[in-house]
Parts: C-alpha cells; sequence; structure tokens
C-alpha cells in the first residue's frame, strides 16, 4: 500500500484539517466529534446536512458553502459516522427553519441519521430526511437494504441546496430533494479494487483483464465482473442499466449527464466516457442540457467512473443553474 | 493496461472530443488540426495560447475560458503539438492586440511553438512566448534543455489570462507572466508509473516501497528514489526543496500554496499533503494568503503529487482573484 498518508488511525482527521485550511473562507473545521460547516452561516434559512463514511472526498465537505450544504458529517473510511458527530452538525445548521439530511441508503448511516434526529428533534427542531438511493446496480448488498446511493447525491445535494438558499420551506426542500431521488440513476464500473488504510490490502481482487460492472463506492460487489472491455463499450452497459430502469415513468427528455470519477481514474478517461453516452442519449432523443464530469464521489484511488443521469425539469434546471459556492462546485458568483 | 480508453491511437480525439460536448457553452473544438478555443472570443483583447503534449489534463482544454486562455493545442499523449497546430490556434486567438503563447519548457514545445510563432508573425501578428521552467528538480532532463515546465503553469496561465481580460497590452501581460514564471517553483513525487496508451506497458517501474523524488509529469527521472516515506515526510522533502531554490531574491512572505495531484491520487490525500506545507510555510513566517488543491497538471493516472509555491505580490493576488470562467476554473462570475 502506497499512499500520500500519515498513521492510517489519521487519515480522516489529517484530511479533514488540511482541507479546513485550504478553504478557511469558506468552511469552519469542528473537531472531536468530527465535522464541517460553513464559515458563514444564512440565518433563517432550512439547514441542510450530509455525511457519511470518508473516502469518497470531494462528498461531502466538498460541498459545504452557500448555495448548497450546511454541515457535512465525515465518519471514518467507509464507515457511518455516530450520532455524536451527527446531532451537533444538525444543530449547527438549525436557525429555527429546520434542517433536512440528506444521507446515502447504507444500512449504518441510516440507522445513525436516524437516531440522531431523533434526538435533536426532542430538542424541538423539525429535522426530515431524504434518503438517495440512485444506484441500479443491485437491489439489496454488503450494506444496504434496498438500493446504494452513491454519485447522485451530488445532484441532490445541490439542487435541494439551491431551494434551501432562495428561503423555500422544509417542506418544499425535502420535496424537491425527494424529486432529484425519484429522477435519478446511476451505475458504476471499477477497473481496479482501493485499500482501506488502516486495512492495509485492496478490498478485493480483480485479474489484469477484469473488471467489475455495477460496483459500489466501497468496492461492494456488482452486477457481474467481465473480462476488460473499450470505454464505448463499459458506457454502453452502464447507461443501458440506468435507462431501462427509468421504465414506465415520464418519458426521459431533458437530462443532466454526469460522469464520475471512482478516484484513480484521470479526467481524460473520463470525457471518453462522457462523449459516448451524450452520443447514445442523443440517439434516443434525450437532450443533455446539463453536464457534470469529473471525481466528486469517490472510492479512495479506486480506478473506475459511473455514469449519472438525471430527468431534468424545469425547477430543477433552474435550482442547478443557481449560485453556489463551496470548495468544489462554484459558479453564479 | 487497464484503461477506459478506446483505440489507443484515438484517445486525445475523442477525449477533446468529450470535453467539448460537456462544455459546448465556453469552447470550441477545432478538428484536423486540433485545437480548442474560446466559444465567445472577446475582441481587442491580447490572446494566449498554450499547448503542449497531451496526458496532463485538465492541462490545457480546461483552462480556455473567460479570464484564462484564447486557445489550447493538445498534442499526442506526451508529445508536442507540431505548428499546423499551433498555428491556426494563434490565429484563432489575435484579434488584433497580438498573442501570448505560455510554453512548457520542453525541447519539442519550445522548437514547434517557436517555429509557429515565427510563421504567424510573418503574417503580420504581434506574438510573444514566456516560457514555464518552474520544475526546481532537475537542471537538464530527457526532454529539456534547462528546468521543466509542471504545475506552475495553471498560475501564469490564470494570472496572465486575467490581465490580457482586462485589457493589458502585449507588453505588460507578457510581463507578469515572466513575473509569475521568476517566482514561482514546484517539485513532484510519483508512488507509481504511468501507461502510455499506445505503449501498453509502465513508462518505469517503481519497487513496491518506493518512491521517486523529483519526478516530471512524463515520469521522466527525478533526483532519486527513495523508500516510501509518510506523507509529511514527502512534503518536507518537496517543500524543502522549493523554498532553499528561492535563495536569495525578495523574501518569501505571502505565497499561494499549489498542492497538485498527478491524476491518480484521491483529493482526500492531497488535503494531507496540504496540512503540512502550510503548517511549514506557517512555522517559517510564510503567509499562505492563496491556495489550491486538485488534480490540473497530471501525468496520466500515476500517483504522486506536486507542490507549488508563488510568491505572490499585490498585482499577481489581483489577478490571481480576477472573474475566471473556464471548465475547471470558475469563479467570480
Amino acid at each position: 500500500m502506497k499512499k500520500l498518508i500519515n498513521d492510517p488511525k489519521n487519515v480522516v482527521a489529517e484530511s479533514v484539517d488540511g482541507f479546513g485550511l485550504a478553504h478557511a473562507d469558506l468552511v469552519q473545521v469542528h473537531r472531536n466529534p468530527w465535522f464541517v460547516s460553513r464559515a458563514i452561516p444564512k440565518a433563517g434559512k432550512v439547514g441542510l446536512v450530509s455525511g457519511g463514511g470518508s473516502g469518497h472526498e470531494p462528498l461531502h465537505a466538498g460541498f459545504v458553502g452557500l448555495g448548497m450544504l450546511d454541515a457535512a458529517v465525515p465518519g471514518p473510511v467507509f464507515t457511518s459516522p455516530t450520532p455524536d458527530g451527527i446531532i451537533p452538525a444538525l444543530q449547527a445548521a438549525d436557525s429555527g427553519a429546520g434542517v433536512l439530511q440528506i444521507v446515502k441508503n447504507y444500512t449504518g448511516d441510516v440507522l445513525n441519521f436516524e437516531t440522531a434526529a431523533e434526538l435533536v428533534q426532542a430538542g424541538g427542531v423539525d429535522v426530515r430526511t431524504v434518503l438517495v438511493n440512485d444506484d441500479v446496480a443491485v437491489e439489496d448488498s454488503l450494506y444496504t437494504a434496498g438500493r446504494r446511493g452513491v454519485a447522485g447525491t451530488v445532484l441532490v445535494e445541490k439542487i435541494a441546496g439551491a431551494a434551501a438558499e432562495r428561503g423555500d420551506a422544509l417542506d418544499a426542500v425535502a420535496a424537491v430533494a425527494q424529486r432529484v431521488v425519484d429522477n435519478v440513476r446511476s451505475m458504476g464500473v471499477a477497473l481496479s479494487a482501493c485499500t482501506v488504510p488502516h486495512a492495509g490490502v485492496p478490498s478485493f481482487e480483480l485479474a489484469e483483464d477484469e473488471i467489475e460492472i455495477g460496483i459500489g463506492i466501497h468496492g461492494e460487489p456488482g452486477r457481474h465482473r467481465i473480462a476488460m472491455d473499450s470505454a464505448d463499450g463499459i458506457a454502453d452497459r452502464l447507461l443501458e442499466a440506468v435507462l431501462s430502469d427509468f421504465g414506465a415513468g415520464a418519458p426521459l427528455e431533458n437530462a443532466l449527464l454526469f460522469v464520475n470519477g471512482m478516484g484513480g481514474t484521470p479526467l481524460s478517461e473520463l470525457y471518453i466516457v462522457y462523449r459516448r453516452a451524450a452520443a447514445v442519449l442523443a440517439e434516443r432523443g434525450v437532450t443533455v442540457s446539463r453536464s457534470l464530469v469529473g471525481s466528486y464521489v469517490t472510492a479512495l484511488e479506486m480506478q473506475g467512473c459511473s455514469i449519472t443521469v438525471l430527468r431534468l425539469d424545469a425547477e430543477m434546471t433552474e435550482l442547478w443553474d443557481a449560485p453556489v459556492h463551496t470548495a468544489v462546485l462554484r459558479w453564479g458568483m
């Protein structure tokens, strides 16, 4: 294992510390328990909180700031944060209008965020929860009842964050967050494994000519392993799974196409995948009116990518375009 | 070799195509010869052009847009573009006020950009060149007479781009670009090798417990190989080399600190390196007033990072902060 780390016990603390130093204009880092909050809170708005195991950076701390999250709670690598970290984050995010917590659908996260929410609600704060479960690969998995939450989480955070920032009430923010969840689908592929620092060995093994389709963001099993394929072949498989899952709902006419890197894959390769996915969508009569390409929801140094499609409506598009100022997404100001 | 590519012959074309599709609001992609230009050129300003071998993405196309480059010329992977691609890019970037080309100091790039400049100048366009040579690792190298140009190139492009955007004349834009070059130093480390697609095998080998200090962005040799070290130990070595190189010039009081990923290293590790570098600079009385952390000048999927320090003055700081709207750097608008 070669990583730019010191003691494996300290990777999350030191990384979050460095993040706080680099972005002191945007965020404040709180220690013991650890969470990250907006440096300049905005009073009176619905608070937005997310979090989860570390190792998926820039998710979630990279999305704390104006127009997106008010606080993010990093757990240990690939391990849910406990309620003692989530509770102060929820409290910090509350300024009287209530808090929406955006939780990726993993059993540990769901339990811990739910427990924290109950305790904070007992103190008089209105807390709602939206569960993100955009991964179409598997119905249940190693850490999940139901589908996993993966790259689509960024889109939920951005769009709900814009709704909160413009002053929508808690019901409305929760509703638009749920609408994004209902309209977003993802599927990923791994070309290589990743190594959790304190484990020191890869979480799984892939042969030299083998890839795993439908991989999760913790390296948990996907649909099947196949021989290495071309970028176009891989893009076709991922996109087909995503598109067929949209099924019989509203027609998919206008989409945001998001090609996400898993951490160890260079940006140049993500654009090759994007090119194919965009071409296939065009062939099917889908207008790609918004796009995102980069490593936003990662699995440490895993090589691979995921394709996410969000069925856009006019309001989601407007909220996507609204100003955002975080360490990672920044526009409109 | 497992990469998200199709035919290795087509990696640059397909990646640039995908980039153009994803960012059609920002850039226009020209084919045969290939170059990328601003979708909405601004008339009357000094044109800024850069380019070089591909494999360093998002450099350079990711920095085409308002407040930065007017055109970027991608060569084959790790291979200089030829004058036939550079010439139309220089012509496209010219709107009467002349063009500055920002060239990383590699023998092939220097020759080809110089040849293109002479031909375009013969047509009546004033073309100046600034050579970026920020890598303190080695004096001459595999592809270089003198020092190599590496991550500092992004800072030259941003600051000179802002000067051009505000309407500075060619002399002034060239002067501030040169001032950045004179005040920026970098040094990198590789934890793993990278594989050029058409070669199919890694460019070099590193043992399981070995890293290379002073590596170039094409995997060309650095200063020495050492046993794997901690992130703090590595950061100390890189930063020491950078700081000692500032030598007896103006004191280093105010700096931009840039921790750059080589392509295969996750963002979380870059922040661990940033944390240490920021602490060491603080101990030495250097104020880090601006920062940048991410994979901006890469070497395909190489794992590793570089540390860049730019000695800031008031004008450079103002130009760094000025609005920019490219696929990768975007702020102030």
